[in-house]
């Protein structure tokens, strides 16, 4: 129950939260409680007016004059560097670019070259879905030389032998919200002699990730989650500096090229990461995803990490006494030092209840077939917020409001 | 010499033109004759009013919502449908994503599994660069088993043997401006039975285009010159409905699954060109090229191209009389019929005319080593304009206004 002694422990939170202000750097709309930014980060309100200009000043006035006059050029690596303090890397290890599929796929073929005698790329089974597509992509193209090995959880340690190259592992399960131990599996990757490959598109933004405290190889990410970039923002990758000489990429577009305006017959690979750039830059998503990282600058992303984890803590103090009456089972760890910044609640009819919690102001999403993930943003989310969402969510599990057949028609969401 | 008769009679080309109310659809800034719209289309003008609608209402007070309540997800296909009325695609053939360097390589890669007894990926030395460095990547992961031929313009049809796969020609040549005979080309390819994409960047939006009528079997295209998508936007690709159901290729993200919210443990294509989709899409570039393209509706392209080679017949024609005495050459063919949206003129001290005559206003671009490109972008350009650019170019040549050394520092222009 959350109760009005419950309320003012919340309300005492707030008022003592040090990330608390910068709840007015973002748009949230009257009424709602947001619980899903770890599907499409709010938006930012120095973004909007930021697009204005770049699309009527830089674009409409300045013209192709814009490409040397402003900063469209340097875009994916002022993005990358804002990313890199977020994720544990040095400002020239990261550069924006592309999705995080096809970064993937440009640093998993790179890591290939990298391990010439092994043969297996190694991830998880049940892992977000695109990472193992995207290997099986890759190893398609080798027609049975590359094997992709998927296996369970439990069994990744053990399935690193030495024919692994690399292991692409998602840091925070997008489900469960379960978190690896990015140290231990990368040390244990490394002794079998693999690569190891993060996915931090759940972690960036709202943990502390240490790529190079871990040792990590290579690294990708998304810009919509908790970076807040908008939808479809372009996506980040980072790779190790002591690996940047020897990477070689196939997606080996002008834009990475060591001379892109030289126009020279064959590609040479530019220094560092910019050899990881394919098309041409893509100006409003980068031009949006900098200026809403601009908020980051000065937070400190342990306070990030405080918040998000007692956010975390408290969400399931407050539904578990709930959850046996309503069928509810929690799908996440209640350790918060090896869980993410979501919880999973489960209910075989978790698809209408999502509905129907967004029609009562609480946002939150459904992944098939049983999951509701209710994502805490600690940079826009207040913890009285959590309280409102649990009663909220009470109230439509007491009185069965989900069985309604206007919240039983299935629709996509990300 | 622009005499004042030359004057009037561009005047009275103005007055005539069916096209030209759709010049008050964009923002073209005051004292500025823009023929660079084949580097940087210019700005819509509701192009601004939508983006700030798609970030404020869509993304700021829609959130999560507006994946499915508005037409995120179908602006793949929407841009697509669009794009596809200007080439001669049907709707469902063409599909908005990425870089038209990804695109390229996806389509070849595709390519490669139609044709498995076949090893030799074709295309022309002095192409726009990307395209030969993306047949690169893809050739370099087979590691010799794939052969990338560059050869000369000259050279291509008989370079057309029994070993090609595939053949990559750009329609309209980045610098010279001098444009393929699609149906021959492409017949001749067929005859050896190799497949032909075709680049269409410099193509799409100032000229007719009709790939199905000349049998083409893809194409690809970047969202960003003549079709005014903005910088970076969203690129295109086209495979002829004949091939749909054979088409595999290897960035095979999660948007691209024909079910991408069941989360299965493999990878499946979607039916038709979504299976081309990659990572989620960019929906604030999507949104500026759909809007974009919607001043092409009700547009006869048949007009645009009558415009566009007129404009760059009367280019020519005003300019050549003084070429000799200014040491400029024309880079461009001058028959129209073979000539696409530009002209080139060469000239040792191009880049310096180029900054000068931007200077004063008339901006065009340079590309290395001598070329200045004027391009004619029918949709917002007045016949006038061409003559007051000439008028400008005849008088800095002159008063020879581009040896100062203002105008001689180098800096990269797309």
């Amino acid at each position: 129950m959350t109760t009005s002694s419950t309320l003012a422990r919340l309300q005492d939170l707030d008022a003592k939260d040090p990330l608390a202000e910068l709840r007015a750097h973002f748009e949230i709309p009257a009424g709602i409680i947001y619980l899903d930014g770890n599907s499409l980060g709010a938006l930012p309100r120095r973004v909007a007016a930021h697009l204005e200009t770049v699309i009527r000043r830089e674009w409409g006035e300045g013209l192709i004059r814009s490409w040397t006059q402003t900063n469209w050029y340097e875009l994916p690596r002022l993005v990358g560097a804002r990313i890199a303090r977020l994720i544990g890397a040095l400002a020239d290890e990261v550069i924006a670019a592309d999705s995080t599929s096809a970064n993937l796929f440009k640093l998993a073929a790179a890591a290939l070259q990298l391990r010439p005698g092994r043969n297996v790329l190694l991830t998880e089974r049940g892992s977000f879905q695109t990472d193992v597509y995207i290997l099986e992509g890759l190893a398609s193209i080798f027609r049975g030389n590359i094997v992709l090995r998927v296996v369970e959880r439990s069994q990744i340690l053990g399935a690193m032998d030495g024919d692994v190259a690399l292991v692409v592992l998602t840091h925070v399960h997008y489900r469960t919200g379960e978190m690896f131990d990015m140290p231990e599996v990368t040390a244990a990757a490394h002794a079998r002699g693999a690569l190891m490959l993060w996915d931090l598109s759940h972690s960036a933004g709202a943990l502390e990730v240490d790529l190079n405290g871990a040792g990590a190889d290579m690294a990708v990410g998304c810009g919509y989650k908790f970076l807040n970039g908008g939808p479809g923002a372009p996506a980040y990758l980072f790779a190790a500096r002591r690996h940047h000489e020897q990477l070689c990429q196939p997606l080996s577009g002008w834009a990475g090229h060591a001379r892109p305006f030289e126009f020279e017959d064959r590609y040479a690979p530019a220094n560092g990461m910019a050899r990881f750039l394919c098309g041409s830059p893509p100006i409003l998503g980068l031009a949006a995803l900098h200026e809403a990282l601009s908020v980051f600058e000065g937070v400190d992303i342990a306070d990030v990490r405080a918040k998000s984890s007692l956010m975390g803590d408290l969400f399931i103090e407050l539904v578990r006494p709930d959850c046996a009456r309503f069928g509810l089972s929690i799908g996440s760890p209640q350790d918060a030092r090896i869980r993410g910044s979501h919880v999973s609640l489960l209910h075989p009819q978790g698809f209408a209840i999502t509905r129907c919690l967004a029609a009562h102001g609480v946002l939150c999403d459904y992944r098939e077939p049983d999951a509701m993930r209710f994502g805490f943003s600690p940079l826009y989310l207040r913890y009285e917020d959590i309280g409102h969402a649990v009663e909220t969510l009470r109230s439509v599990m007491t009185e069965r409001r989900y069985e309604r057949a206007e919240y039983r028609q299935r629709h996509a969401v990300t």
